[in-house]
């Protein structure tokens, strides 16, 4: 054989912006992804994966760039130069589902779908190229009582997977009252509403004062910066702050002001008269205000959305980076969207949605303390004796037949030392040894690793001495004291 | 605003070699992966995801070529113009995982990985660019305790998925042997030796007297062309016939054959005696011969791999599209393979592992009857009164918070034909109804749609108008009568 150029050896890492997730991130995510699939069936909804590929123009993204032919999506010529490419959400596939099944599927079409999604994004703190959603929309319901399904759903799922109620709170909005306000602004064109709308989605950040400054001649930012205003009137700003600020303590005193910012808009009072409909379908189904409220502050998809608004964000405080108390924030947002469907069909066709972002969620729960707590591996059964591997085997299924997770030393057993340390890498609870001089005695030494840790930290080298973690018991007896050390510490 | 050129309507189309899967596709899916993380769980197996994208590098493809860059995997180039690809299996990823973090992961190291990869290849019936795989592995044990534990885990998976016992078989053999039986044939180069393996590799189609044949000076294939033989004499082929039918009833016995075919060969007997070994542990674990063979006569993966080699086949027969019975065959390979890591960091790495086809299993146990049985939809409350949809609402939370899944019905209510259809189509087992007349009698009538659907195809016209499909009950035995009817039908 000719002899080939040997290739460099290629650099072990992970893609940039790319993550590598290991043990109980794994088997966490898992366990909630689980927890929300069972409540989302529990309403109705049928579990869709769809491929995680799709043509460009699926996706909506248009005639790609020669020199950047990704931007956005992770994308590819297929053998026939059609553009492929890796889907950035789950909500562009649904669309292209029911187009293409449409004939098939049940209408109104109830779906969950969760998996991962890609964006060919510039990479930051938090923020990966790939990354889970989990979501679950209604096709085909015109009715806004789909958006409050939703709403109750969002509800239910985020107590089930260990928020308590009082930590959380849905807050419900409307994209047609916020068009009646527009209307009844009496602006100059499209291009000025455009305006308000970007004005408006940065409520959350420069609140009413900012808002009012912006909606006018202009406001000078954090950095100094002076941004330009729409150029309103105070008068004509009006709407969009009362709107804005609308929330009150009673939902009836939030509708009423409402109605006054929508003016005689036809369109407003749709959007308060469905508002009022969600309210009234969640107050039936017993979902009071201390889990979902209606709140004219949630700016969050209102450019987006084209009906009613939903947003779930945690209540409680956590510390950020530099150690300053805040509000954990969103973990899910939605809405109704009606007119994804028709870029395929050219019907439209109503639909409504949710995705709960799950990553955040963990990392919720996790701050909470509610899950990643001690994690312990499995049970070590060392090796004294390599020839005597078949006994250690046998060990092993033993403690596996009683339902303990259990592994035996795989490594080279010439130093018990290195066995001892692996143990302790696998953070497991106990070591099982058996020397040439146990087997003939007939028992077996198990060691509370636990334990052992705690003495090594604490105790005096007397106590340590005496060595109170470990214990000589009978071969016969390695189930029942392994249990019994496992019971000890859980 | 100018107008934009209105892009032409995207084909409503899963790209070419892709699937999409709906409703119990999925959901079997995902707890047929729990089921199999459970026991590799319990096995001390650790579960990693690494991220779907490599680089191509990383993958071990090289130098793309410009015109074809993503020969056999979806390639594209990221903002440096370094080549980025979809992960084609889950033993590469391992690979380049193992090199990066070998500082901190436990050695040995045993991890299970679950999830789709991508094949940049021609699409055909049954065969997807998108598929599931389920591995898992251990790596840095030089042991053959490693893949004895990886043999073991693999026959308690399969039982645990629901494939009896009896019902498929582990079998294991060692590239080892086969090399020590290369040696002792005489070959003149290592062309001639790559020449025997491909013609081994042919033994489960064209068997003994085809492989004969083959190392000798060619056969006629079934489309009439000659295949230009090996060029060996029969005395030179014999070993290797020897080895591969070298399996007996008693694994002594095979041991004994496999002595013969490997002659003086130090390498034969090396292997021999690790797959004597492989036999002792497992025979120590009770996992018999009705679990786990011996069997010299897999030649799957030899090829590939370096150690032990092993294939898990399910032993029932199916009838394939053509009708004709045929056993159902491999869902399941592994073996071990010495130099992934190699690659990455210049030191060779023993690494021991197994792959399950999910997919296939789960065909399998359709095709056995054993999942996929009759779907129950949810129960569906019909809207009589669009008015009062808080009411019917009320009804679904009341069924869910009993643990019934259940939905309202959200399309346009004012065909009540078209509900019934709804619910027909999403296979509901009950339908509930509330007219203004039942909501004054304080009633509901609740429908069995399994026992009115039988009634449908069997009774007569007279038992038909009887209806004795449908109850009317008090609103407030709705829960009651609705479990009643489920209980009945499952």
């Amino acid at each position: 054989m000719a002899k080939q150029k040997k290739a460099p050896r290629p650099k072990a890492q992970t893609p940039k912006g790319f993550r590598d997730y290991f043990g109980t991130e794994v088997t966490e995510r898992a366990h909630m992804l689980k927890t929300i699939a069972d409540v989302y069936h529990q309403y109705g909804f049928d579990a869709l994966e769809s491929s995680a590929v799709e043509t460009v123009e699926a996706l909506g993204k248009f005639l790609p760039d020669v020199d950047r032919p990704n931007e956005g999506v992770f994308a590819w010529q297929d053998e026939d130069d059609a553009w492929m490419a890796l889907r950035y959400d789950l909500t562009a596939p649904l669309a292209r589902v029911y187009a293409q099944y449409r004939n098939d599927l049940p209408l109104p079409y109830r779906r969950y779908a969760m998996g991962p999604v890609w964006r060919n994004e510039k990479p930051g703190p938090g923020r990966y190229r790939q990354f889970y959603q989990c979501d679950a929309d209604t096709v085909g319901a015109a009715s806004v009582a789909a958006d409050a399904e939703i709403c109750a759903m969002l509800s239910d799922t985020l107590e089930r997977v260990g928020i308590p109620r009082g930590d959380y709170l849905v807050r419900v909005n409307n994209r047609k009252v916020l068009n009646g306000v527009l209307e009844t602004m009496g602006l100059s064109d499209e291009a000025q509403a455009a305006d308000v709308l970007r004005t408006i989605d940065k409520f959350d950040k420069v609140g009413e004062s900012g808002v009012r400054e912006l909606l006018g001649k202009g406001r000078l930012d954090a950095s100094g910066a002076f941004i330009d205003g729409v150029g309103l009137s105070a008068d004509q700003a009006e709407p969009v702050i009362a709107f804005l600020t609308s929330k009150a303590d009673q939902v009836a005193k939030t509708f009423e002001n409402l109605r006054g910012a929508v003016g005689g808009s036809q369109m407003g009072a749709e959007g308060i008269a469905e508002l009022e409909q969600i309210a009234e379908l969640l107050d039936a189904g017993g979902y009071g205000a201390d889990r979902i409220e209606i709140d004219p502050s949630v700016v969050r998809g209102l450019g987006y959305y084209t009906g009613p608004v939903f947003e779930a964000e945690l209540t409680f405080e956590i510390l950020d980076e530099k150690g300053r108390k805040r509000q954990f924030g969103s973990v899910s947002g939605g809405g109704r969207y009606d007119d994804l469907v028709k870029r395929f069909t050219g019907q439209a066709v109503p639909a409504t949605g949710v995705s709960i972002g799950v990553d955040r969620l963990l990392a919720a729960l996790r701050e909470k303390g509610r899950i990643g707590g001690t994690v312990q591996g499995p049970v070590v059964v060392t090796v004294m004796d390599r020839d005597r591997m078949a006994d250690y085997q046998a060990m092993v299924t033993e403690l596996r037949n009683a339902g303990i997770r259990a592994e035996v030393y795989l490594g080279n057993p010439k130093n018990f030392g290195n066995q001892l340390k692996y143990a302790d890498k696998r953070e497991s609870p106990v070591a099982v040894i058996e020397g040439g001089d146990e087997k003939e005695r007939g028992v077996i030494q198990i060691k509370d690793l636990i334990l052992g840790a705690k003495l090594a930290e604490n105790a005096s080298l007397e106590e340590w001495k005496e060595r109170p973690s470990q214990y000589e018991v009978a071969r016969g007896d390695l189930v029942a004291k392994v249990r019994e050390i496992l019971d000890l510490h859980t």
